[in-house]
């Protein structure tokens, strides 16, 4: 099978991190991004340039942007919800801002506190202050394949949110299953649709595993040419709207499935695995990666001690398919 | 979007339960298969007929097949190791017996204490005496898509044993995941000579979702024209491998997407939903299903409470893609 590029974009510093009780300290988020700044990422979303009061979990953001050792190849992203939030970010020396809000109006004013239109009209100020910088802009979309309140999000409101920001100017648009709702027809067709109408805008996909579908629905995108995901180490993240469901697609699961599938992720697999090990000390709990659980497929296993004719000393197992 | 027909098979009660330390009592065995033959399912995998002593938490296969009642048009199957088991599911009037090995050599050694020539020459004797009455025989071979000791399974291999129990006029082979290692592009290409070599045998294909991909394999599966899956309730179902690693892949969440993406599995999903709440109750833990905890993709939330401008009372959450 010839080999093709996929680019892996690590959230969880910022989408995992922004979720949990816990205060990660700031010299370890720095360490953290510097361990994964090797591993073959093309982005790092690295931290969030929000309100400390909003988001405490990352009040730290000017001094991690500052701390962390930059690397060529990866591209360093940031969450900007304004104005205040992406001049904070540009005296980082950020190479991208990330903006966000709703495809759902349900969903925008209760994430974001406003209606749609006062968030577009918030996101395109921002969007003129960093256009006259060589700073990347991209759009994350919400509720894209799903709205947890209103239900079915139509493809052409979508592509119509997509459309109005590619008229701004931004270089890339991420459509985000935020609450685990896409399947994978629909992230077939979504997909297909927005590849066609805006081939030259750079399109991410960003998945939570909220329903188990993650890894299917990543399928579907690939069948539909898209090759940038959003993904989050150990599967941080989580769903205000499903206590105990699992979070976004998780990291290791998504580079472990596609470079058996001969992609080309660039990602060393053992070495983010050794970070998501690390990752429930820093957190106080379990994460939701199986694949740390379970090891990588051809983590092999020791045969049980034999007898003298080839046989397991004692019933080691019961018989099961 | 037409509908094709998707059949699934219930597996929890013997491929879950004979995992779990608590013993079900029959009683509550009877009454969930009871509740199960009205969801729709097309088989029902019911026990296993294997010794007590290797298996107690199925020592009760006999009262719990006369205990249940038969629904017309759902195929009630039974794990069947030897002649003696098969002699016991036979008394019982069971529809199928489902006969068990490995592919792989160090796998059959440690699950079933025999090589495979010996297995195989084992459940020749079954057939025989089975290929006397009317009763279905299907074959389940194991690690048909990676060995957790051997590592890869050769793809020959699994057509070679597929080939020697079709020549012994079995009706189905069920190619077995046993412990999560396949991945969606070996799927397509191992489900497509099978298909292609023994169009007459049912296929059925048997995922657990050890390391994330049970639901992206079933999607390799679909493209390929398997039509035929097994499933646990509730994702039940262990991996000596992999503790604490996910079992099965779990039916609501396998209907849930299929039955999305335009499949008719003809399983009622609430239903399903229903007995699957109950399983922590009957084994004493949680189980992995993420859909019980999130619920099914259109289960809305109702808003927060909106203050007189239309914006949620209070910040309900953080900013977020």
């Amino acid at each position: 099978m010839s080999s093709k590029r996929v680019y892996i974009q690590e959230v969880a510093t910022r989408d995992g991190f922004q979720n949990e009780a816990r205060f990660v300290d700031t010299e370890t988020k720095i360490a953290l991004i510097d361990h994964l700044s090797a591993c073959g990422y093309a982005k790092i979303e690295v931290t969030s340039f929000t309100s400390p009061k909003a988001i405490p979990a990352l009040r730290d953001a000017e001094a991690v942007m500052h701390g962390i050792q930059r690397r060529k190849g990866v591209t360093y992203t940031v969450l900007v919800p304004n104005v205040r939030g992406a001049e904070r970010a540009l005296s980082c020396g950020v190479d991208e801002v990330n903006l966000v809000m709703s495809v759902s109006e349900s969903h925008n004013r209760t994430n974001l506190r406003m209606s749609r239109e006062q968030s577009f009209a918030q996101l395109r100020d921002v969007i003129s202050v960093v256009n006259k910088t060589d700073v990347a802009i991209n759009v994350s979309l919400s509720t894209a394949m799903g709205c947890p309140m209103e239900g079915d999000i139509q493809q052409e409101d979508v592509l119509r949110w997509m459309q109005r920001f590619a008229d701004l100017g931004v270089h890339g648009v991420t459509l985000c299953d935020t609450t685990g709702m896409a399947f994978p027809s629909q992230v077939s067709a979504l997909c297909a649709a927005a590849r066609v109408r805006f081939a030259s805008l750079e399109l991410t996909l960003h998945f939570h595993n909220t329903r188990g579908m993650a890894l299917a629905n990543t399928l579907a995108a690939l069948a539909a040419g898209v090759d940038r995901f959003d993904a989050s180490l150990g599967g941080l993240g989580g769903c205000p709207y499903a206590p105990g469901a699992t979070g976004n697609v998780c990291t290791e699961e998504l580079v472990h499935m596609l470079e058996l599938d001969g992609y080309d992720t660039a990602v060393d697999l053992a070495a983010i695995l050794d970070a998501s090990a690390r990752l429930p000390g820093l957190i106080g709990h379990d994460v939701p990666s199986q694949l740390l659980k379970a090891g990588r497929r051809l983590d092999l296993h020791a045969q049980p001690c034999l007898t003298a004719d080839g046989l397991p000393e004692q019933r080691a197992f019961v018989e099961g398919a």
